[in-house]
């Protein structure tokens, strides 16, 4: 009994490969997302809505081309093979490539340049034993046990699964680490030596920042607080959806779904753990310790917790709380005996990673003067200091500004556009003629990529600028229509050459096809507008609803701390352009890079910052703006740009 | 690009059903032990020798039949179908059956008919917590917690992942059971309430013996003492060994193999957990604590320990300590907050069951006199306690008395032949004849089933009856050499008529094929004899070797205590008369059944008991017989049978 044995597929991503059966998945994204270690973003969560789930076909046959591609692909895009994995089942065996944009590189995050702060609460003990024979057959364990009677110091059970090998491997001389009377760790003394003359000098942990969107992981000495490596990556859930409400509704499918979203992060922080301790010659064992940070999605996520009632009224997590985790429990590939730090949230959609921000602004400390402290990530979440009370919300953004539901939009990866800027227009008007038109003219917007690498799309700071342009130049009115390409053409302007026509709808054109890196053009189209429109609108309003709720003036705000990785790259007049940000807060604006890592580091290395997270946790309202009047009203006036 | 599929293998056991691809498996035996949740047991790990991993091929082709299976297989066995699976490898898509044994049923263990001593450490709580709102988002962790402000209690992270579901199923409602500080487990008090007026009647625990060949588990209420039920089955690990060390070698090729047997007996506990569960009416979070003893290699084995060192001189364990083990590290379903004490073990070879036996025979406790402990189960444990002191020693018996390595040998299961007994010869002896001759003749011996099933094979205590009826009878000399088929006729006792040629060795058949309840005849072969020769003289110098390190005789000795399956079911005159026991300890023996079992559900319903392991532990000490002169002469002395 012979018949068709299944459908084979063979992916690429990264020069690494794959090769699995198709089975019966629903689609090549579900198949890709399951079965492979790959990233696939699908902000969308696999409804055919996003089209950022690219994939392109090397050989084989896929099923035929769907309207929704032809909608969501450029003719260009779909000669050249390119498909949306969600949309792509396999007629025969495929073979396919993700071009995926795993890595995010040039993150201008905090370089650590001074050791951070220690409290010393770990303390090391090299211990000698005497080696078993038939005359002394006790345990390993016992063995160990007895040197330590003195000592009153707890040994967890998943440190006797390397035992004897540590013992052994390290001639039965060992060295401990332990907190309190926890051993979180047992190391060969051979190795630590071997490395080491002080082999205190020798222990690592790691922080780690879950963005809904981008995971950082920054590993340091426990003992100096010296930071010793970095390394971040799109968050690997991205293929079950770009925000949180999508991955809660993926999780709350099945619990194989809640598990597997659980698997994927696990995983990869492993991995980015793993990446760092090869490349600083340690080994996993030496990592006693873990902080990590994240919004309550991402941490109900990372530890298995049914995420359920933080997406339906009244919006309650399962745990708020500080937790500590053994990493075997969480199957993190650190020391078996070490603990994961959880430190504390404030509500549903205001986590430790705000309070991170918090305390890494210097907010939570400094309570001279009212400061402001705004993460635009997937959400916006807003913090304001007012003495040592903080006032907290969250608004529904969405996931714009990291350029998700972006025509062209794309995250904070090498060949974004962070920055547009006008060129000196008298001169370069000169000659100016349509893109239409042969030779073709140079556009009169130049731009800055990161890491200088050819244009791929916009990230969030790239599409601030543009608009702030275009609304300046009157591309673009106050209600947010942007003229059309007939209107751009009666007007005359330089800039008002380059709108096109985009799915019948207006758009405009920064880089034509031939000089972008993709071989696509990029531009930014009416309906991209209206998705920025949609969430400025919604932080401004955040904003304000705060401060009419402490009865404060925008003069009395000392700072607005810009934390997150769009943060960084935002250019604060086109914020205050777009009216993302107040133009009363002119002046006053610091950008923080990824405060919540650095949060997550201090509470890593000290406890006593551990603990502050729950003191201000404590001293922080939460304000739900979804069932707040004020907020409704002012989300509706800060929809029109400002003019 | 269509190629033959992979093969597809179907597989039935006990009226569950498997499909599944065959890949590239090793063989049968390995594709069934890896790939199905069925049991085969093959003692000898699969390497051609025992025999036992006997399966049907119902349809498809197999592999040529082997001259290994030519040589263990009976001819009607290979014309039934009857294949062994560590000998075939599919050669198209392959349907099966396991007729397999992995029910033992009518153990004649315990029926806990009284309560057992409960010490009363753990205490119930109920609490009702205000529901959320808008107002009071509190996540249902801190709700918990601030209820419980004034209990001091921990709450262990893995009982998060329920919670929600717990406090909306008992509508703010719940019921906690704590033991000191920990909290164990949090049940809706919808749920307790609806079973029993008292919750604090409704928690229970589970105690597990884990013998190498048979795994038994005991549900008792944690409260008032009472066993509720019982269960227990062949251990899942039989297909990769029948004894410690053919587990231990598999476990060491690679650490997947150590994996997959800790995967096999815990899926194997959680199933008759559930089981127990299902058949009582009771949920899973009901249940709060387990005690699982065991020899150390099982204990090894259960936690993922490296078995490596017990194997090999000077033979050390990871761990002989006490442990508790959080329910969640074993993925065992009980309540997620539960714990699983571990009792300690004396070495390598003296696991937590024969402290647990100790303890249960009273031995522990009442020291007024000497007396010896007996387990014969693949190892042969002995302890002898004198005043409170005591010694303890492991003879490497090998699993002969469970069945394993013999002929037509079983475990204690339904079938099995547990006692042969001589009909009244003279009235009997009158018209037989040989076997040969037709009409079949009556057979000068008896015997008895356990479930009075038809006979299948012999289990531990049959083959001790009727070796001591072959040797009282001159069948066996005290060499251990049976009289051939020849020899037998010249004789012309009415035994020897049912000597018979088996494998060009002389055999003793007991059951002819036709009266059988598999078809095949059931027999002891001169090989069989060997086995039980090697295994019984180790026994018996064992306890030669404690009484002279003891400077003891046996006057001084009150009781023989014989615990396990086998020694309930063994005949004590047989076991006497082969040498097994020494004779002078005639009179002073006592079945006391599964004593490991008892053991540890004294220490799952009290700390006291558990404590006392650790006591009995600290005084006894242990004695390498492989490292003893006096072992091995004794052993050399013991070999031959009392004439």
């Amino acid at each position: 009994m012979e018949t068709q044995r299944g459908i084979t597929i063979h992916a690429t991503q990264d020069g690494k490969e794959h090769f699995g059966e198709y089975g019966n998945s629903f689609s090549l994204l579900d198949y890709l997302s399951k079965h492979t270690p790959f990233t696939l973003q699908a902000p969308c969560g696999g409804k055919g809505r996003c089209g950022k789930c690219k994939i392109r076909i090397i050989g084989g046959t896929p099923s035929p081309v769907t309207d929704t591609e032809r909608t969501l692909l450029h003719p260009d895009e779909l000669s050249a093979g390119i498909r949306l994995a969600c949309m792509v089942n396999p007629e025969t065996d495929l073979s396919i490539s993700l071009e995926g944009e795993k890595k995010v590189q040039g993150n201008k995050s905090f370089r650590f340049s001074h050791p951070l702060p220690v409290d010393g609460s770990l303390h090391t003990l090299v211990l000698e034993l005497v080696p078993p024979s038939l005359e002394d057959q006790r345990s390993d364990h016992s063995r160990l046990l007895s040197a330590l009677a003195t000592e009153g110091l707890e040994v967890p059970t998943p440190l006797l699964l390397d035992l004897p090998q540590v013992l052994r491997e390290g001639k039965w001389r060992v060295t401990l680490i332990a907190q309190k009377n926890r051993v979180l760790s047992i190391l060969p003394s051979t190795l630590v030596e071997g490395q080491s003359s002080n082999p205190a000098s020798r222990i690592f942990g790691v922080a780690v920042d879950i963005g809904t969107t981008t995971v950082a992981a920054y590993l340091f000495d426990l003992y100096t607080g010296v930071h010793i490596d970095s390394q971040s990556e799109l968050n690997a859930q991205g293929a079950f959806g770009g925000d949180v409400i999508s991955r809660i509704q993926y999780a709350l499918e099945s619990l194989s779904n809640l598990r597997r979203l659980q698997e994927k992060i696990l995983t990869q922080i492993d991995e980015l753990i793993h990446r760092m301790a090869i490349r600083t010659g340690i080994h996993p064992a030496q990592i006693c310790m873990a902080c990590i940070v994240g919004n309550p999605t991402m941490i109900h996520l990372t530890l298995g917790l049914n995420p359920k009632y933080i997406a339906e009224a009244p919006f309650i997590p399962v745990t708020t709380e500080p937790l500590f985790v053994p990493t075997h429990e969480l199957g993190l590939s650190l020391s078996a005996g070490g603990i994961v730090r959880i430190p504390p949230a404030v509500s549903a959609y205001v986590g430790s990673d705000i309070l991170a921000g918090v305390i890494a602004s210097g907010m939570a400390t400094s309570t001279m003067r009212s400061a402001l402290l705004i993460d635009i990530g997937t959400n916006g979440e807003i913090v304001l200091g007012i003495g040592d009370r903080f006032i907290a919300c969250s608004t529904a953004a969405g996931p714009a500004f990291e350029g998700a539901q972006i025509t062209c939009g794309m995250g904070g990866v090498a060949g974004a556009i962070d920055g547009v800027i006008r060129r000196n227009l008298p001169v370069l008007a000169e000659g100016l003629q349509g893109p239409d038109s042969t030779p073709c003219p140079t556009h009169p917007l130049s731009f800055t990529t990161i890491l200088d690498a050819p244009p791929v799309g916009f990230c969030g700071a790239g599409i601030v600028d543009l608009l702030a342009i275009l609304l300046e130049t009157g591309m673009v009115d106050e209600t947010g229509r942007m003229l059309s390409q007939e209107e751009g053409k009666r007007q005359g302007h330089p800039l008002a050459e380059w709108l096109i026509t985009y799915d019948d709808e207006p758009a405009f054109l920064l880089v034509p096809a031939d000089k972008s890196g993709t071989g696509m053009p990029i531009l930014l189209t009416q309906q991209d507008v209206r998705e920025i429109q949609l969430a400025k609108a919604a932080i401004a309003a955040g904003i304000r609803t705060l401060l009419q709720k402490a009865n404060l003036t925008f003069d009395e705000i000392r700072t607005l701390y810009l934390a997150g990785g769009f943060g960084n790259y935002l250019n604060p007049r086109s914020a205050i352009r777009i009216g993302l940000i107040p133009k009363e807060l002119e002046g006053k604006i610091q950008s923080i890079g990824n405060a919540s890592g650095l949060g997550a580091s201090l509470a890593l290395l000290s406890e006593k910052t551990f603990s502050l997270f729950q003191q201000v946790r404590e001293r922080t309202s939460y304000i739900e703006l979804s069932s707040s009047p004020e907020f409704q009203e002012l989300y509706v006036e800060e929809m029109m740009f400002p003019s």
